[in-house]
């Protein structure tokens, strides 16, 4: 999407050295744009540790450049076709310890080394490598505009019910094109929307206590020009209470085959005060999210628990320099867990890449039967 | 309640200088403990202006003492009665304007100039004032304690279903003592059962923006000893699914007479999810909070909007130095709505200090017929 009125992607290989893979480094985010070189495997997995990028799909997209840079390095160590393929079979059990949980990242080093070892001369394998991390960039990219149109469909509809007024959406941390390679899951509908000339304002969770809602939500919505509201968290119940919200859009972390969405901490509450005002929940995924052996989201997802020193401070910008603050007395302990699971019953709809489903098993096996079938 | 210790109230006579008001300026919590002194209605007013002081209870005493100050004052200018008068009345206005919405000051106010007229010399109107001062800060902690003693029960009860094991109480923002002169009302329970060596646990809601859960509220707990976890807003509904709480206490700053309660946003989400798991959701509430002229608190009770700055900020304490920092892009826009309107229909009880009511005009009228009857 847009920055400073250009296009940007959030991974790509630099215009005039192919062996260069560029990336904004996201912890600068909303104050700096920064472009980051990634040159090294050690570099790129610092940079998805670190969270120098972060998001599903943008992580499974880092480690297949990751691994594109892996074979450009492989090439240069010795002769014999075993120290290349051990050199990438490093490289891949590297990139895939950074973040353990992160499935995309296994799944992209996996393809990877599935393709190289499949092709000829140490030219190829590379010519392969950059090939394959370009799929998996575009096919990300592709998915999540397919979702887009999906979801632009319900914006339309509700335009019209309101006369072209604006469509009022509210969204949760950020699903935005950050957490992916382009258009995002949750905001590729509201990207489509505003693109098509519907008038559309977005109301951002700020969502504590990373703030991904505030810092990046904001920032590339805002960069796009899609006209947005920062909000505290606890302020979407009483928006929808007085008909200032049309719509809930999120994204998630993992959803079962029976609906039941893991998203960011607080979307659980959203989706009740939704509920409690007629107001459509919808969740917005690319179908690599869905664990097709999982039932009972709130029984079975693990919820990671991160450190208290997130919900003890806070970090902006203050005179120029980037710091963090402690708002909490020092001594007192605080809890931080990153995820909640909103039950099925309270998800009006799931928009994927094949289209608009209901949040049961029903409604997500038809749409994507192969797969339920393959990996249930 | 204590502090290091040592037992405090948010306001008090200065030991040996009885014209000299003490108070805590809680703009420096929780990381230091600054007594301030009133000497003037001009500081009295800033304080309250400047929300050193806040919280109903709170600036109902301030305003109190600050009718003291004035008629200290008052007695060197001039030798008329009318002289006199006119000081209390000008000093009265004053101090009513300091923030026009806090019913408790302009009835504070009231309560001195009516008491001050009915006396003789200016000796004895400084010693009624002083009386009715002490009369107002004593009121507000015996109601808050009664509105301890009847929830205590509600504690008791839940810990012997629990076989003793610590009860966990979530509240939102600050209905601690801080808000009032000692006791608070959602702690007030809270303080009864720790004192009374009933094992209890508090999760503490942060209260972005303003963060008065993770600065007032953790700071009065862990400084009376109890122990508490703070928590990102986001949190509780994950929490209550998994029965990590057992019971919601929070406070009050309007509640109609049919027991629509509007208090800190967020607080109506926190009721919902508290519904959705079958968690008690109590709101402890003085009496005076009671709007005796309202129905519908959804449609109703108005909403503050404060300034969009406090959304985009942060702060806190950075190197020793109380910083705030800019969070979200500079460019972003934020809306900030100050309370929310939590339905009775989600409300399980009231506290109050006649004794725990069901949340409709049958229970509350029931409790308090002859206010309802004189303010309906």
């Amino acid at each position: 999407m847009k920055v400073d009125g250009k296009h940007y992607r959030t991974i790509w290989i630099k215009e005039d050295d192919a062996r260069v893979v560029q990336i904004i480094d996201q912890r600068r985010l909303p104050h700096q744009l920064v472009i980051e070189e990634l040159r090294t495997v050690a570099e790129v997995a610092t940079a998805i540790k670190e969270m120098h990028v972060r998001g599903a799909g943008l992580i499974g997209a880092t480690a297949g450049y990751g691994m594109y840079i892996a074979a450009l390095k492989a090439a240069g160590e010795g002769d014999e076709a075993r120290a290349f393929d051990e050199a990438l079979a490093r490289a891949g059990a590297c990139l895939k310890a950074t973040r353990p949980t992160a499935v995309n990242l296994a799944w992209a080093v996996e393809r990877q080394l599935k393709r190289i070892a499949g092709s000829g001369t140490r030219e190829e394998k590379i010519a392969v490598a950059l090939e394959t991390a370009r799929e998996i960039a575009d096919e990300d990219a592709d998915f999540c505009k397919r979702i887009g149109q999906h979801g632009l469909k319900l914006i339309r509809r509700m335009s019209r019910k309101k006369g072209g007024a604006p469509v009022n959406v509210l969204t949760h941390c950020n699903a935005g094109w950050l957490a992916f390679v382009d258009y995002g899951s949750a905001t590729a509908p509201i990207y489509a929307a505003h693109d098509a000339g519907i008038p559309v304002h977005v109301w951002v969770d700020e969502t504590r206590p990373r703030s991904q809602g505030a810092k990046l939500t904001a920032w590339e919505l805002g960069q796009h020009g899609v006209p947005h509201t920062v909000i505290a968290d606890n302020t979407g119940g009483h928006l929808m209470q007085h008909g200032m919200v049309d719509m809930v859009i999120v994204g998630t972390d993992r959803t079962t085959r029976t609906g039941d969405v893991a998203n960011k901490i607080g979307t659980y509450l959203k989706a009740l005060a939704a509920k409690d005002n007629k107001v459509p929940f919808y969740v917005a995924l690319p179908s690599s999210s869905f664990d097709w052996a999982m039932r009972d989201g709130v029984k079975d997802i693990p919820i990671e628990e991160r450190g208290s020193e997130e919900v003890k401070h806070a970090d902006g910008l203050v005179d120029g320099r980037h710091v963090e603050v402690l708002v909490t007395p020092k001594e007192s302990p605080a809890a931080n867990y990153g995820f909640d699971v909103t039950p099925h019953r309270l998800v009006t709809g799931l928009i994927t890449e094949r289209g608009i489903c209901k949040a049961n098993e029903k409604g997500i096996v038809g749409l994507f039967a192969e797969q339920a079938e393959a990996m249930g």
